[in-house]
């Protein structure tokens, strides 16, 4: 063919393939949020339509890719988490990665209007989305991932409510309330929240307070410990799987609904109750 | 920090810097884009509007990343090349594919109702994009990846051109034009064109042959042989540039209109009338 | 500094770390061994002396580097194993290979002319090793990584014994005894072996049925199963052990010795009677 | 067959293919040769034999990979260097490192005792080497590269002669010598040689001062300036040689003489006249 003299070039493409076997998580950041937000005129220090419209785009994601089973969302950013055993374009990091950042910023460009109806979007201020692919080779660790994330909410959230408090309710300057809180303990932050503006962090809405966690829904389990050992053998097994038996469990959790859940995913209860997130085998449906 | 029994997590990301001073190559392809073309019902072979959408979408990307020198579309794919000297995110792959992905697809979500008014998006079909990095040591072998795109282009539109007259035209079936089709070279091709529909292929439009080139605009020089010795001394320097530089740089290089062109890139003259392309040394402004 | 005109040509060489909490195997084999086994008549199946010097160059390396836990050899190659835990080099791939490549072959031709007296090295026929890393996420894929090993060696043994015994007893050439076990089974060769030339295959020696293991000698310990859950607990801990701990875990492994054996590495009681090569905790030495 | 249930373990391994088109430095170093000097009493500033049977193991090395087009060492340090055209082991990372370490270590412990015959090696202090590839995009960049290890050897040698004179013959203490030394450029260090002890830097050995090159023996050429941009073509050409091509070329290289030179590699002399090295072309063996 006319064009084999040029098609040498292909062999310049590096493969990618992440490692078998291991929790592949893709967590994706707004590009210039910062800047954005005060574009936009998000509300300080959490901006309920813009959490909304993050989710949304989460849950489409969600939905357009069944070999995922987990996420979580925090602020203007999302972690997507693939099984082990997941063999989506055979793992190929790139391929995972763009695939991820283009949908969910393909609906979060669409479903704008609905979120933001009186505050059109206006180039060059597009919202845009970069990510990467991390691998973790166990469960412990996958869900210390997921833990790192919730408490880096935690942290950033109780910062925030107090700075933005002082601020807007106390009407001190960005700098000076930045310079009394500096050095503060989480103590500190509640008892100016409670003290000054009588504001208990717990009534906070969970929210903001916890993030966003994304699931397919099943029937509830009774929590008992996990084991840990056992997933290790099934996953071997699992990667064998043939395409027909992966076909299938993917259209298994196609059925299922995705749930927009904001709890606590550092304790165990959640995982022991929801043991499909880590066992890679989809429920049971609730009736 | 509260935090820091989790951030261990961190350890398991893995750098990926692209080999400095070679030219990365981020080429995007439309995800599903044959079933997203009939629910949208795209004109065959080509429809100028999906075309238009695609150049203005990559012309926002260029405008927004000054370090992109020249970019190549055709179809549902386009390809954005930095020059060696880039440093743009320390040139990291994840970094500058999901970048571009991301951007792209926003403008192009976002421009969507411009091109195609009478048919609004519609998930579950919103259009996304998947992506990936190449370098290349040498201009020479970026030519040649340039060169192969476009003379793909050229494949598959004289292909696609003749396969769809047969068929819109001709009244044939899918099947029987495909089966017709089948070993035929370029003057078969050419043939079948001019002798039963009375079509000179030479006279399609130049975007459907040649595909869309789209670079900075300065004012064309006399062709002269490019010096690729001169241009190797010159990639060591500038990848020195301090970051002021590199500043400076980036700004003059907004200043320049990006134009959107139809035209030969695999023969010498194209390159050699636009040095700057090549040379990454912004040229001198039209008056 | 004079130098710092060209130091710029560090900033092309590439990380290579291995991700953390992994199991690193390093796998060395004979270059051109075939040759080399025919140059310096080597006996047929398996010569013992050349076993033997693999054997003794494995052990040298075990002893130089603390860090590994267990060692598998069969034939011309052999396989040394770090813990998920094990920091040494930080985990960086090139580094870690080329010390055991380099460290191997620095024995084994320091140890040749004891095991061979009697046929001197001469160039060009001189042994050299190539070798690679891999990683595993957790114990299973370790052990089906040693278990793959161990039943090479026992396929290709049995192979290679009833080959050789119809060639070098049987009289019979290469190509008729080749095509002769052609599509054969085990049974099959067990019976050529004992029928016609009265060898009872299970009598064969160890080393040569089940190849060889390293591993640091420690009071062994009742069977009990494998907690691979506590385990995984355990390897986060460890992989954040400060380096003073590393050194004195390192200190206390050099104190073992290092066992040459021949046993089954499949089945569970190798490992739960050693269960210091998987927690990677030193044992108790002997008294 | 018997082994399938395990060979999943095959698929954790990780491709390492080099970017094609690109030179390929290997780079070996001595594994804590401090102490190893100290243990053997290596001659200080400089030990001759050391030195030459460093040289004598790089030329093996030459000879035994035609595919190598140059090399050059300096103190326990070698750099092996790859035409952009090599294809050896399809250009796999791991492979050809491992390969240049031990087949390095292999005859450097051979020949040992030729050029020690009064100091006998003796485990645990056997030599080893640890290494690294490194690509480089374009011609000017590997003479960097190689200029970065000369300039290297110049600035290490004028500061070791300076301080072992000053210890040696000055009967300084080391820490004093290093004192003084501190913050001194070359012309200080020329002049305490010079004034103190009457000693001509530049009479110094040229093995000393410039370290030594390797290639392979072809007429010189005329000195004319290097055609970086036909060589650019030229690369391109060659990666799609045949294999048949290919082992003519080897066998051409295997023909000439690996000389061993002492020369400035830094200015475009050495390389004008051997224009086979950077070329890749076998030049015309001498009579």
């Amino acid at each position: 063919m006319a064009n084999s003299r040029f098609e040498y070039v292909k062999s310049f493409e590096q493969p990618d393939v992440l490692l078998p076997n291991t929790w592949i998580v893709v967590r994706i950041d707004g590009r210039g949020f910062h800047k954005l937000s005060d574009h936009y005129a998000f509300a300080k220090p959490n901006d309920r339509r813009a959490l909304d419209l993050m989710n949304a785009a989460a849950v489409e994601v969600m939905k357009e890719l069944p070999d995922l089973c987990i996420a979580y969302g925090v602020s203007d950013e999302f972690s997507f988490v693939f099984h082990p055993n997941c063999q989506l374009f055979e793992r190929r990091n790139g391929k995972l990665v763009t695939t991820i950042v283009s949908t969910f910023t393909a609906h979060y460009i669409y479903k704008w209007s609905e979120y933001f109806p009186e505050r059109p979007l206006l180039p060059p201020y597009l919202p845009s989305f970069d990510g990467r692919a991390i691998v973790y080779p166990n469960n412990r660790i996958l869900r210390d991932y997921m833990s790192w994330r919730q408490v880096d909410c935690h942290i950033n959230n109780l910062y925030n409510t107090t700075f933005w408090t002082m601020v807007l309710q106390g009407g001190m300057s960005n700098t000076d309330a930045e310079q009394e809180l500096k050095g503060t303990v989480s103590a500190d932050k509640n008892e100016i929240l409670f003290k000054r503006f009588g504001i208990n962090y717990n009534n906070e809405l969970e929210i903001y307070k916890k993030g966003t966690v994304l699931y397919r829904q099943y029937e509830l389990e009774e929590p008992k410990p996990t084991k840990s050992s056992a997933d290790e053998e099934s996953l071997v097994v699992e990667s064998q799987q043939s395409r027909s038996q992966q076909d299938k469990i993917r259209k298994l959790r196609r059925k299922a609904q995705v749930v927009v859940d904001h709890v606590d995913i550092i304790k165990d209860e959640f995982w022991e109750k929801r043991p499909w997130i880590l066992s890679g085998n989809p429920g049971k449906l609730p009736a």
